[in-house]
């Protein structure tokens, strides 16, 4: 198939390769040129102008945030010159409220909307080992699944409406961010009382926690490294705001979500924005009134 | 070795029944007869009285509470009875200024005391592969290895003071019981947008969150199966007491801890006290407005 | 002077009203046309068109929010019709975000735009007793003081930036909001210790929260009597996530405004929507296992 | 009436006075005696031992706590020297768990118990213009009225289980330290907003919340004049964690109240455990950012 693709980050840059190695033709568009360059010495074709990427068989994106997608017309002024038929699988995690936007927005334009949002890092985009958790209509998520089924060591469909994708990939955000807090808060209670961090970290993370997310982030946080940021605190906060926002709209009170998400806008408003979102233990450590 | 041991509860037969098949002698006191007679048809002794189990080589015990403890003298008449030089192995959760207290009983009157809380349900503990979180003076903790090391699958030496270990526990039982809360708050959210909760909670807990620990509750969560209980809400509520207890006495402030355990004492208030712990779940699904 | 009103609800009508007493003529735009018949008999001109308000010495405004403004057009449409020079008036009580789009919104057109919010019922409004809050040009505001004079019993210039009135009255509204979940909660408390709400409330609210407000809400929770609502808890509900708002975009961490917030999220789930904001207090209440 | 009175701190001196002022005689004890020395001057009579107090019509106590009460025995060893029917009145804030022990106390030795808590500050106790919150068996309360009613300048009976005044000034308390958290919370946010404290402050306590308590904190809290402190913040973790112990008691569910204590406990951990309790608002400004 031929495939164009917006949005070569960390993230976007791996998927891209794995959809080339895959024996797809790529067309891809980037804000800034290096990553273009960069996957165009591995095959991918350069676009000189977004539209150049609406000529395939799919669109795929993978953008920043709503405002990232706004800037490049994908709500609307993009979507104008896209040929109908056209399906666009956005793999950016996007609001609730804006995936309910952008599916509207495909279909008044005879345009296919596939939400499939991903779980991993880069270095797992990279490998093609992502969990690729998809929403839309089910035959539109079948013609794209081939490619989908390349990117990810996983591939869920989660219902028929693109945001349930979203609101999947948001709730399991806050589930990562609600656990780190929690080490944050179960160190700052061990370390006052006496006990070397990295111990308690090992029994649990390797007890009744042995799950690489914890052993990642328990390891950071008893070693209190927030730098370099793996994911930087400005990102968390805004994934928390997320949440809150399809708690919101969804009318559902989420207490520990609350909380989590005041933790975030503390951090940034105190200068941890540029370190990793883990740092949010160094707060539990400060509010037991212990030093780094 | 001759092992006296008080506590034949769920847990305690099973550790008991352990250290009876390691080929140790074991005499055993319980409030109860019923579980003195089964564990007789094994080969633990009866005893009479509470104060037959202090003339073995150590002490052993396991029982529900501080409460329980005092109920039975260990904080102190009991004691009294003891010979000089005794060691007694107490694998009991209680609160950390109860620890302290109870190492300081035993001190004043020649006897050793080493906490060795442990992670793990009945069926864990009647298999051999409990967790046994130990702390105390370094020789003392190494007269009971042996038999320590015969009840878990796991033994991690976390500290010279006993209350250490306890404190260690307690943060733990507290990871756990913020994970059911999240795990209750976001699939309420996931669920009030459609999404089928077993959907959700398997893609997380055999992704990011793939532990046993996530597994079992989740599935619990994703039923709402909350019977039979297989830990009742108002022993959770007295581990959140004991974790909130902790943070007062060491001055460690636990936002996220304060919400778990108002939601159990909530969830007990609205009559839950008999269901399971993660029955929490059901609170949150109710402040989204949902129905059973 | 000649004024130009839109939005005759029950506190436009108080505040149209007191205008027109003051000696001023007034054309009023209302989406129903009842209130303005209403208003006709006393001396208020109707206008057929929101244009027809556009031509006075100033234009007030009282609509319900956000939305409710950018219906009118007042965000942009009906300002495209006005005479350079007019000064708006705006008394809704609306985001900060949206205040400051208003402010540019004008600017742009050669408008004066100047924020005036206002604390009171429609019963205070009526008697000319409200407190004002007004933000914006200097200039601007000492244009339009005489009239906000009349409006009131006190009148507070708070800053030149439009949006800062709106955040005063949004932090106040947080205030009233937390002293009656605070209320909710003590009363709770109390009542579960078997000492008389209403006993509990009389010593508080004649003693040290001697205030109108305490003893307004302190004795609706005494009474549990949350209908009919004066203040629906549904703007209850729009209020606490104003702050919010202004809290994310200032990044400024609020606890219990979090939490209050959340419980306003729960009572419109479980059905509270229609009744009194104080009723938080039966949430408060129900937490703590109390019947009705 | 002849009065024994325990405890000359600064609040039991200024009532000591007024007993005595009420043509009362008064031979009073207190741990240091330089308070007795100073009120000797005006004709209390000083014990030389704390049994000498217990020869009077009444014995009045107000001391600092819990613990304070049971250094000088009045949970049991002073009691058991006391003649059967004499009244013990005690005005000091015990936890509600301790309230009920007294009474058990007092009623097994044949001695009346009365809790007679206060709201009011040492210069409120020396000017008679306490609160006086009293709870007891109805015979007993009308003997010692007569020596209440000179003490405060408004006296209101609760119930007849002691344990119901020290709930009710419990619960009080919480309102206090609820309302100091809000301000530190609305004020950082207007601060943030670029509003000035003073002129927030001042439109909220002169307008909504025109009670003395709002006022004399709104205005150290604007002033950021945590020093020195009128009631040490302390005393007021102290007091947060009486609510607490009440609410687990109890069993009621205090989100807020949770939030409070947190902040307190983080206060005390970061150095703030001499300044005013009204230095949780400098929390709230440093979670915003905002510099001293």
């Amino acid at each position: 198939m031929k495939i164009g693709f917006i949005g070569l980050g960390a993230m976007g840059s791996g998927i891209a390769a794995n959809i080339l190695n895959a024996g797809h033709e790529v067309v891809a568009w980037n804000r800034s040129s290096g990553a273009v360059k960069a996957l165009g010495e591995k095959g991918v074709k350069a676009a000189n102008e977004p539209e150049d990427v609406l000529a395939g068989d799919a669109l795929f994106s993978m953008l920043a945030s709503d405002a990232a997608m706004r800037d490049v017309g994908l709500d609307g002024a993009l979507l104008d010159r896209a040929p109908r038929g056209l399906v666009h699988v956005n793999m950016a995690t996007v609001s609730v409220a804006f995936a309910r936007e952008l599916d509207r927005a495909h279909k008044k334009r005879g345009l296919g909307y596939v939400a499939a949002p991903v779980f991993g890092r880069p270095d797992v985009a990279a490998a093609g080992r992502l969990t690729v958790i998809a929403a839309g209509d089910a035959l539109l998520v079948d013609r794209v699944r081939p490619i989908l089924e390349k990117i990810g060591a996983r591939f869920v469909v989660v219902g028929d409406k693109p945001e349930q994708a979203n609101l999947l990939k948001i709730a399991g955000n806050f589930m990562i961010a609600s656990a780190i807090e929690t080490m944050g808060e179960a160190v700052a209670l061990a370390r006052k009382g006496g006990i070397e961090p990295s111990v308690f970290v090992d029994v649990m993370t390797n007890g009744l926690f042995a799950s690489p997310m914890y052993q990642t982030y328990g390891s950071i946080i008893a070693e209190r490294k927030f730098e370099p940021a793996g994911f930087k605190l400005t990102l968390g906060l805004k994934d928390a705001g997320l949440t809150l926002a399809a708690a919101r709209e969804l009318e559902v009170a989420l207490p520990l979500a609350s909380v989590v998400h005041d933790h975030f806008v503390e951090a940034k408003a105190k200068g941890l924005g540029v370190k990793d979102w883990s740092s949010l233990a160094s707060l539990a450590a400060a509010r037991a009134g212990l030093k780094e």
